[in-house]
């Protein structure tokens, strides 16, 4: 906390003496100005307030997502964008209704579960059976032809602690593929330690898919001191068995909204920066982390800059549908926006909780390199540092995007440490946020934003390969 | 844990020369074996993980809790306690078979709830209504006649955090007695923030009553974070209806069993010190914390002095049943041993989680002091001090002995700062409790026992009052 207060300090004297080739000394004193606000404004902690507390959880196609979806619309028209529309996307509808759990044997304990997305349900009465521990996904692929035949796959897997979250690529394979898997080898369920570096008694959700002509069997996590217990158990040579009950239900094609507001810009409005976040959420916390955070900030961060100035190029928040399901929202405006998609001079999303900004990084062609650098400056009295590997990877809704080296890539990297102690929990609420931090995010955002949408030069994506 | 690394390195140095009216140096060595014994072992460690992994929730009258007796029972035995019996207690008998709750209006989403001990069951669809909120107890109890009429009470108060949880106090009245004042005023359920300092979705459970003649509503407490919403709609003036469900089931009279190992003194084994806690838990957790750890700790306590000699006056471990519904073994205990209470020369009860002892504090006759110094003198070493003020409260369960004044009242003051974090919820597992934190409460309890047990001067209560 001490560091933001001592950058807000900085920020003036630093400033007004810069200026660079990109930037006039005026654009910087606005700069200057943006930043500032930032970092005083109350506004993206009251906008992630009214979004997780009036309408709460936001699954995609359910009442509460509608209501995200007239939420931002109205927000956006209230903060003054100039152009307020939506695009509609479409995605697998799922729904959960129940879920519950036990260990039956050695000893009747509840079992802290949770569906992953998409799962079937149980009979009725649940699924129960012994549980077989594997320690990692390919444990389980190595399992003999139908030796899970009745059985229970379980996978107990614990993901690493890292500020840049990279325990999660890791840990999460078994979460999308584990229940095919285990399928294959005959288990009538599957169920695997939460992706969660917490000492909490939350189950995880999250994406999972099946696969055509594998069974479809039930699917869940179990919360991490769960996860030990079972674990202690089976080191006991006890023989453990649950009963694993989830009622959930898949409903077609479900139809959702991109939410986009837009500042339009005074010289080259067709261009654009485009930052933002993901609207929905998963049912089960309030989607504060994960992403209306996100949402909140980058709505923020436009209207810290409208009030200063209208940049030359335009600023574009996009709230995007259905992430949690498979960035649906993600791939309907890649698609809708194939032919000009040039017209993205830079874009950043965030979507990894609400903790400060650490890093700044690009991926850019190296004619644009000048300009980052430009930003990372002004990014710095934030207590932001310049990467500068090139090699941004942004956010889980810009991955088409950087897959068709279609735009400029840019991450304002956040501190993830604490961030997989919440993640797709019931417990991620709003008190997780800390609102000093969230201001630092808004103001690092606004920054990036006004500058990349104000330079001279043009930002280009890398050249594409194919 | 560095503090607690030191103690263990300056014990022998220290101990050696120590001396006093009290104790001879041979007596004193041994002491000091003792303590440096607890301190390395993992006995208390290994009983508490056997206890919530094998058995795991206990609430009295379950299956689980007869496994409890007889896991007690069989570890007694097995750590070669001279005498193991079972003593017979009576309790009213609850279950609580399925709970969950929503917010209705202004957006649906789900609360985190549980009911308290005692609680009737809602109707099978549950209760709804609006939700009245009160910030007090005494705000409750000050509303008009009639004015909650079809409507659900609600109670905000938030228990203040501190190391000798002194917090409690003040929250739990509204958990004991609020239902009654709701339903007196026409409430159709009560609700209220859980006596908690978690920023965590857990509710805490704990004991409630009703009274004759008041009408029985369903009763209930939520989570710090949905507490937190439900205050926010309603500062927004929203109009916030929930829906509460709770299947519980009150049983009549059921009976347990307090758990009791000894190890004879040589010289007068009828005299004896007593140190224990409770073995029954709520339902919700896996009772590590509150009170596996009390369990745990006194039974490897004695068995740690055993080890090193037979003291004059026995040791005895007492596990007191159903201490949760309402110290319903503590009762048994003091009405079975009424006439010969007077055998107890010094009573402590563990049951305030598992993080270290920072505080030792007698309740006894003025004569029995120079013993209380020449313990704390010992206790020193692992960094607990000797508060000195003769006022000791001890454990719940010691409350009828010391209403009575019938027993020389002890406590090893744990740091409770965190304690009400984990209390009564699902939260409440073995991977909260820090195994070196566990071995300096041994080691205390242990040289605390000892010392007790094998002074010169018998320990005596403070005079009765009455």
């Amino acid at each position: 906390m001490k560091k933001i207060i001592t950058a807000l300090l900085l920020t003036s004297s630093l400033a007004a003496n810069a200026t660079s080739a990109e930037f006039t000394a005026k654009q910087l004193q606005q700069v200057d100005e943006v930043r500032s606000a930032a970092l005083k404004s109350p506004l993206s902690y009251e906008l992630l307030e009214s979004l997780t507390t009036e309408v709460g959880p936001r699954l995609p196609g359910t009442e509460n997502d509608k209501k995200a979806v007239a939420w931002a619309k109205a927000r956006f028209n209230e903060l003054g964008f100039d152009k307020v529309w939506l695009e509609e996307a479409t995605f697998p509808e799922w729904r959960r209704y129940s879920e519950s759990g036990k260990i039956l044997t050695p000893s009747e304990q509840p079992l802290h579960l949770t569906a992953l997305g998409n799962s079937i349900s149980t009979p009725k009465e649940g699924v129960t059976g012994s549980v077989v521990l594997f320690e990692t996904l390919d444990e389980l692929i190595a399992a003999p032809a139908n030796s899970l035949k009745g059985k229970i796959a379980y996978i107990n897997y614990r993901m690493n602690r890292n500020i840049d979250g990279n325990g999660y690529g890791p840990a999460v394979k078994a979460r999308a593929t584990g229940a095919i898997e285990a399928a294959k080898k005959g288990a009538i369920a599957y169920m695997m330690r939460s992706v969660s570096t917490a000492h909490h008694r939350f189950a995880h959700t999250g994406g999972s898919y099946y696969k055509e002509g594998v069974k479809k069997i039930p699917n869940v996590t179990i919360a991490n001191p769960d996860a030990d217990q079972i674990a202690r158990l089976v080191a006991l040579n006890k023989a453990v068995s649950v009963n694993i009950n989830v009622q959930a239900q898949s409903l077609g094609e479900g139809i959702g909204y991109n939410v986009i507001g837009q500042f339009n810009g005074t010289e080259n409005p067709e261009q654009y920066v485009l930052i933002g976040g993901h609207l929905d959420s998963w049912d089960l916390g309030t989607g504060a982390l994960d992403d209306g955070a996100g949402v909140a900030l980058t709505m923020a961060a436009a209207k810290h800059i409208s009030d200063v100035k209208r940049p030359k190029r335009s600023i574009r928040v996009v709230l995007f549908a259905a992430e949690e399901l498979g960035l649906w929202g993600a791939k309907a405006y890649f698609a809708k926006h194939k032919n000009d998609l040039h017209n993205i001079v830079a874009a950043a999303e965030s979507d990894f909780g609400a903790d400060v900004v650490y890093g700044f990084e690009s991926n850019v062609d190296a004619a644009s390199l000048p300009v980052v650098r430009a930003i990372a400056k002004e990014l710095a009295p934030l207590n932001v540092e310049y990467i500068g590997k090139n090699q941004a990877n942004g956010g889980p809704d810009l991955i088409p995007f950087k897959n068709a080296v279609s735009a400029p890539i840019f991450e304002l990297a956040q501190d993830g440490t604490d961030y997989f102690d919440y993640h797709h929990t019931a417990d991620d609420t709003l008190d997780k946020v800390t609102p000093a931090k969230l201001r630092q995010n808004t103001a690092a955002y606004a920054v990036f934003a006004l500058m990349a949408a104000d330079a001279k030069t043009t930002i280009k994506p890398k050249a594409a390969t194919k």
